[in-house]
């Protein structure tokens, strides 16, 4: 069953402020078989959420709400409910006893600001809040339902937990789902390589997303077949990708790397130029990574690839910075220079200066230097200064990983 | 004027998935004069598009979409802009000629499905795309548009930018805005020392919005005083923050240090362990600072600590790795290793595992080292990994910047 997501509350539409309860409902209500088929922030009038509500029930039976029931003059949710269902608003027992309660407890004084809080469109359910004073509110729609929660994050997931099992008797449905995760080809040569595949799983929807470098792609299924249309679909798209894959489970590409070479014993070292620490800093995002990572030289500075990594002046002056020499210079010299077993390293340029027709923006060397070997690599990357860099720092990554896959084809890693 | 966001992309419908553009341009929008009336996030079938476009026109008579623009199957928003206008896609020589250009300069095929990105609604213009292929669309709608950008954030936010004047002009309603940046104490600190301000200044709306170690605030006014206003007030919560002010025209951290170093001609080298690179991929986010940034060393690993930066192993074997004695020296080796007048050392815990009772996880030690003396300090941070790493990496920048400012308020440097 589809869901839509709405949350109110007119703070949420100001710069600074993020609407988080979506984010924290979405892999729950996935969990118990809805598919979120919208989101909507609305402001907190009432013309609003009536609104907002009459476009999220056209999107979903069920329709789950956040924020504008408490007592204060800007929650309109009750309000918006009763218009929205055609339900007028009727005093519930079970809600006042609890508002009454929560008065009580907290010393708080039964204003009839407070008492709103026990009003519900007809028909409706009373939802226990534990740790706030607002009553949520549960109204069966045909096969669907209408659900307000309050908008404060703990009362919220705490009232959501105690709906699941009515959640999962509406729904019906197991949803299964997979991400995958590679690296390398673009998002339309993934979706190439991987169209073709869709006709033998016809139940299984295929959402790809990109990232500089990355492509996740996400299987998903329904109904009784949907678990083993999803696997199958995931082993079929494992085998196309090849070494293109790096995660069939959405492992992390710095996590892999990190993984393979726990597995192998070995350590690394990066000599970065145009990336300036973020392979550093990416790989290290993995806890424990200093039993893999060695050390890093963020060289940006011509006579710091010198200094630091022993790069012949003369090699930078008569190929430039940013060439394979360079690049394999730099990574023969963190290796050596810091003992580990492999090495990679990056140079290039990122821009906005800097470019020449002959290396234009964009233009990066890689290299990386291992037991017994060594690789290197060219490519013209696209986009601003920030998408070249961290574009640049995927591939560092990526290279590794192809060399500890034992892996040969780097001249053109992604043809 | 008001303003609806859609986003669509049925990855951002599903669990992890965030949408972020949206809180990207709210601020942006708002400082051109309109006010968000509703954020939609809608999955990616031209069904869903052209519905969620319903309603968002039903709210604000701009309407901004972000999302499936590009050349991949799942890019339906050139057809759902069609049909909810009620206009027919027609060829753009414009478009179509960017698309070409931008395959021909990346060796890409120009596919049918390239040039399906050279459509546009009958009357929308192209709206160039300086960073990646799909070219964006401006729509008349009576007194307000309909633009779609792609959802890619570099690319999104580029063309964004190009189109401020164009909203402006849409807008009409001239808000005056300024962006202040400051480092050092938290937000609730600064709000408490901002706020006795606003009473001379009623007319402007203050927010601010805070990232680990930093906080920007907006100053917003409209109307025909709210340029005097917000200049007025600007003097004021400068005078009030001191060297805690980063930037009173919105200028980053990472750009305001490299332009102090570049003021004195003073050279900069870091030395990281747990930011592991994060500090000097800061600095080199401005272009250009190849001139002041001369090297930095990834030291995640003690036995690197000593490689690189010559710490002796007797200092980290008595006072352990995150002290200020190994701080000292990081920053003195780097300083010598590579002949640079300032050096910034970071070396600390950021978890999940590694703390102990005496130095708990997010314990940090810093210290700068400059001619004719150095500084040291230590903090302990709160929050998770990415959290402690990120905040640790801007107070490194700020001491740099405030020993360039020849301030002495190290030892408790955000009291």
């Amino acid at each position: 069953m589809k869901a839509s997501l709405v949350a109110t509350g007119s703070e949420l539409l100001r710069p600074g402020f993020r609407e988080t309860n979506g984010d924290w409902i979405t892999p729950r209500l996935e969990g118990e078989g809805f598919e979120v088929a919208c989101r909507v922030v609305a402001s907190d009038s009432t013309e609003s959420i009536v609104e907002a509500l009459g476009y999220a029930r056209s999107q979903a039976p069920l329709v789950l709400l956040t924020g504008g029931i408490g007592p204060t003059r800007d929650d309109r949710t009750r309000q918006a409910l009763a218009l929205s269902s055609g339900r007028r608003l009727v005093r519930d027992a079970a809600s006042e006893h609890r508002v009454r309660r929560w008065c009580a407890t907290h010393r708080f004084p039964v204003t009839s600001a407070q008492l709103l809080q026990a009003f519900l469109p007809e028909g409706g359910r009373c939802i226990p809040n534990r740790v706030g004073s607002a009553p949520g509110i549960w109204l069966d729609m045909g096969p669907g339902a209408l659900i307000a929660l309050p908008g404060v994050p703990s009362e919220m997931q705490a009232m959501f937990e105690q709906l699941r099992p009515r959640l999962r008797r509406l729904s019906r449905s197991p949803v299964a789902t997979r991400t995958m995760r590679c690296a390398g080809p673009g998002e339309s040569r993934i979706d190439r390589r991987i169209q073709p595949l869709q006709k033998a799983f016809p139940e299984v929807e295929i959402t790809t997303l990109a990232a500089p470098g990355e492509v996740t792609i996400q299987l998903r299924a329904r109904g009784s077949d949907g678990r083993r249309q999803v696997e199958g679909l995931s082993t079929r798209v494992a085998e196309r990708l090849g070494g293109d894959l790096v995660s069939a489970r959405g492992e992390t590409l710095e996590n892999v790397v990190f993984r393979l070479l726990r597995a192998r014993r070995w350590r690394l070292s990066v000599a970065e130029s145009c990336t300036a620490g973020l392979v550093a800093a990416r790989l290290t995002r993995v806890p424990g990574s200093s039993r893999v990572f060695w050390a890093g030289a963020v060289c940006y500075n011509d006579r710091a690839k010198t200094l630091m990594l022993s790069v012949p002046k003369s090699l930078i002056a008569r190929h430039g910075a940013v060439s394979r020499a360079v690049a394999l210079a730099m990574a023969r010299g963190a290796m050596k220079a810091y003992g580990t077993e492999l090495a990679v390293a990056v140079t290039g340029i990122a821009g906005p200066g800097g470019g020449s027709s002959r290396k234009p923006v964009g233009t990066v060397h890689w290299a990386v230097a291992f037991p017994g070997g060594e690789t290197s690599f060219r490519r013209i990357l696209a986009g601003d200064r920030e998408k070249i860099r961290s574009h640049a720092t995927c591939i560092a990554l990526d290279c590794v990983r192809r060399v500890l896959l034992r892996r040969r084809r780097f001249g053109r890693p992604h043809s």
